[in-house]
């Protein structure tokens, strides 16, 4: 595989995206991987957006079977294939476990095709940390644009070809960024607890007892305590050393017993005291432009953000040493994948980044 | 295999149990199948059960592990072993898989070992239903006293081997026997529709996507409408032909969002419209004697008897046509599997009938 | 209150509708009862709508407060009102406690308006019914046309003002309709044994001990057997009357732990054995141009249908003495509720039937 | 109210236990609140319970109810009373809400009953933090004991009036004491972070929207940050000064979709980095004599804990600069309140510890 320019940001020509929208046709879309719950997500999403048409949808396991069969919720009679390397839709989303993409996307790229990846195959750009985490060999060149909206629309308005954050690392950064990104004044973060609860869809839909409603109802538990493979994600994209941060990071995800959606509890350590209102109103100002955050004067909770788009906010406390507490809530699906990957499409095709998601 | 003399109800020795209990040690248990559901509940009850000692715990799969380590809720120090053919406790619980019991019960039976089967195995008097349901060939004659405590305590009394009932026909058939086999004058049954809520811990503890948390929360399915296996146990504990029976029987079975319990609505057709004081009070008397049946004058609930060995009825309604609607719940783990076989085995040994389960 | 020409189908003047539709305007919305959780069902849809507008929210004990700090899911800017007689929206969608509409109704139908009223308080013919499961006082002429799409789509469509169907009738009726509206031959039905499990969104957003997440987790509750206010409905929608109904008809419903759906198993006795396949083909002729009934091959599930205006229908089994075995599922708040509504008003203003629910 | 010599420990003459245990009668116990869920559980333990009686349960609201009509999974036929002030049995427990044992308790300590008090109404010693938090005037030196079995054994033993942990303060102290009550050499803590995730029985049982099936499945909340009453109770039990402590304490408290169990991250900045094995020694080492705490290898989950009155403990990580990750994990309702409750009496009565809790 050859590391082609598609890898970095800006490398579009102006001109493909122009001739996908110059026609009266609306852009073709397929999903690789539509039987997993993002797959299945992408699909429920693509099929009411009112600017393209779902076209095709790939699974493996699953070709010949009618998507409606696996997921009668969804409305549609598209029979699933298996992905043979057709290029004919204008724009992929590949929804696969980590390492599938790596063989899939660099010819759709080179096709000129509009390409968002849900793995994590092409996030991470330390490359010893990709082998650490995701233990797949590839060109260590071979990283995409962070499709992060709120962090770097610019360069997601001008790729063809991109990486779609993963669910924690989304509920996480979004949580810390404006304190990072734009401190205010000195008062600079020095370190950071996270504890994250997920929904069990975040496991994917998978065949495991320690997944069964009866081992999980009534249960929480931890997993990979300091090992998760978001930690270098989110200090990539906090601008931070992944292997020696500007700041301590710990984070702790657990699993309880729900479907949709990411509870972030984060203790963010500051140098100088700020009150919750400064806080709150540093929030408000960092993502005045954009329309998926929400900075709340009340408590989060996960039923506000399940089945949209929305990130919530909330700044909790504020103790006199410093410590802040900030309280976000996703939808892991939506905002966590599907959702904010329809988002990252909306601004690569230069269309209203609400487009189908509000 | 030979199907030998313990099969029939009465055939054990007199003298055996009396050298059981003459002594001054309490008399040891071991359970074949320790690492399921059902054998983990049979654990927990055991090691409290004032006069056993629980001493060993069989389980294939999980050779060598502590049990505590598989079930941490379970105090115990007893490690799990693969069962060779010992025969050195003197009373065996077998919480197998159908099928496997009818391998293991033959000897441990023979050695004069008081023997409680969980699994559908010797279950079924009429071998073409036991082949249809079960699959499994087997001497015809290799059939065991039915161990349901309120309509064969006698039997089960005389019985060193006994079979256990499933945990729907126990559900079911607490909630019909009064009216068949002793019905009011000439309010004979003519049909029974019931519909039937599990608990997700009956399917066991497995590994498959359609019982994971994300699949089953929120969810409610029907399976095996008119095909399950216990219809004919269920007949057949009625007095009546499981192929051609003297009332019309339909059965659905549903799996539902809860862990533990089972939630049964019967429907039953009467010649003769009784009312439901009735009805309450021929249950009442019906079930005088049974520690465990409780008939209730209010609406039964499944949390009303999670983690009980109690099977709560209620007569909820009784039309002018002679249609009754009777109310069942029992925990599937409990009454529909671990703790009817302590009750079976407190009977068998002599015992009060509540010892270690009330 | 005087019962006005409204009550009756096809007292509609055509020229109504196409004012509201010749202009170039969309029709705007109110939704008096907004707080509820039908209430917020119908918002959330009626937002997504491409041919309404949603313009006021009326909701009493919530008066003042911003829709979407009640339900954050719900992106509006739109504030709760006091509904003090206000008529100047196209449509209303009445989604109060039975007996409000009662008072608000009449008024809203005589000043010409287009009313889909949710509540129980104009369904029943039977006047005696009527008071004895709504308790309310009114003028017996003042019943609504029941506003069913698949039985009734030629009234509602002339009607102006109709009452939505309930959610367990809904799901019932449409189980049973294709047998008992167009009998197969002989195959006449005499009994319908039913029992349906509710999630407990259908017991409204109200503060009660016995639906508090700790009573309810891991419990199953039958309620009002034999009692509830849905029987005579269903038998009137089913042609027969309430009080000597040509059919024995019994009805248990329950509530088990989930949010949204109901899954009801209909024991049908016929009078003449007809095919699991018979009656699929008869059910798919009866339904061929009804876009939310699906009569499905494979077994139904409550999250088949969740988040959707779907019934699905499953004929499960048929015994050779004639009693059929089938199954529908809904989710209680779309088409047992809102989602039923919005599908009224499209036909009542001439859309495309499935317009902003599929 | 004058605060007797009752309030501080070892003030009971040894004599009076003599007295209660010389006798052939099992001593008697009451419960005062018997209808909340912590009532309910100690009524539970305490009939199982092989030597002590219990003999009455009031519960005020509730008088003149079966207690098995209220919690038909517990099988017994006391009536609930009114409590009128009797002080005729050896042994009280006080399950009421904050405020009512302060009324309460004085007359039955001197009376010279043992009494163990669930509520928060003696915990604190400072009487700021007391008014801060519970809102009740009362003596500043009515101060309890308090009973924490792992930390303060010898006093308990030697009280006949003791303050029962809060469920979170016991999921949170055990977690961090052998830190800050021994520490590793120079290994001293600066700070704590911790985010709690609690059953909603927790909440008690109660009317509230907010606590409803609906409202609760599927979502998570935090509520209190850096304001709940057990702060100031853990910072005590840590040796350290609530209004100024040596190290910062955080504490997120967060209800999620389980009835029973707290789940408990901690992350503890010590001024060393300590291995993973070194801290879990230091622990095994710090709780060898305590027989319901167990430092685990493996991952802790609520499911381990769930109706056991075990504290579970896992050292997750331990990062290079010190930060060490521990979970915890009880049953709310019974380590966090009733089974520790008993496991009090049986060191007050000089009993095994685990008697009738094991």
């Amino acid at each position: 595989m050859h590391a082609g320019g598609f890898y970095s940001a800006g490398s579009r020509e102006g001109t493909k995206k122009q001739s996908t929208m110059r026609g009266y046709k609306k852009p073709t879309v397929s999903i690789i991987g539509a039987s997993g719950y993002s797959g299945a997500e992408l699909a429920k999403i693509l099929l009411r957006h009112p600017s393209v048409k779902l076209e095709r949808l790939y699974a493996h396991t699953q070709a010949g079977k009618k998507m409606q069969d696996i997921y009668p919720a969804i409305d549609t009679d598209i029979v699933l294939e298996s992905y043979g390397g057709a290029t004919d839709s204008d724009i992929y989303f590949l929804a696969l476990p980590h390492g599938e993409a790596l063989k899939l996307l660099p010819s759709l790229a080179e096709a000129g095709k509009t390409v968002i990846d849900l793995s994590g195959d092409f996030r991470l750009k330390n490359h010893e940390e990709h082998l650490k985490f995701y233990s797949r060999e590839k060109d260590p060149a071979a990283v995409l644009t962070y499709a992060m909206p709120e962090l770097y629309h610019d360069d997601i308005r001008l790729a063809k070809v991109v990486s779609n954050p993963g669910c924690y690392a989304t509920s996480i950064i979004l949580g810390i960024a404006p304190l990072v990104k734009k401190p205010v004044k000195d008062a600079s973060v020095t370190s950071v607890c996270c504890t994250a609860i997920s929904g069990l869809s975040g496991a994917g839909k998978s065949a495991k007892v320690e997944l069964s409603f009866s081992e999980m109802s009534g249960n929480v538990r931890a997993y990979k305590a300091g090992m998760h493979q978001h930690t270098p994600e989110i200090l990539q994209a906090l601008d931070t050393d992944t292997l020696n941060p500007a700041f301590n990071f710990m984070f702790t995800p657990m699993i309880a017993p729900l479907v949709r959606g990411i509870y972030t509890v984060l203790n963010i350590q500051l140098e100088k005291h700020l009150t919750v209102s400064q806080i709150r109103e540093h929030f408000r100002e960092f993502y005045r432009s954009a329309p998926f955050v929400r900075i709340r004067n009340t408590m989060t909770e996960v039923q506000h953000v399940a089945y949209t788009n929305f990130c919530d906010i909330h700044i909790a406390e504020s103790s006199e040493n410093g410590t802040a507490v900030i309280i976000t809530a996703i939808d892991n699906l939506v905002k966590g994948a599907a959702g904010q990957a329809v988002q990252n499409m909306n601004i690569m095709l230069g269309y209203d980044e609400t487009l189908g998601i509000l």
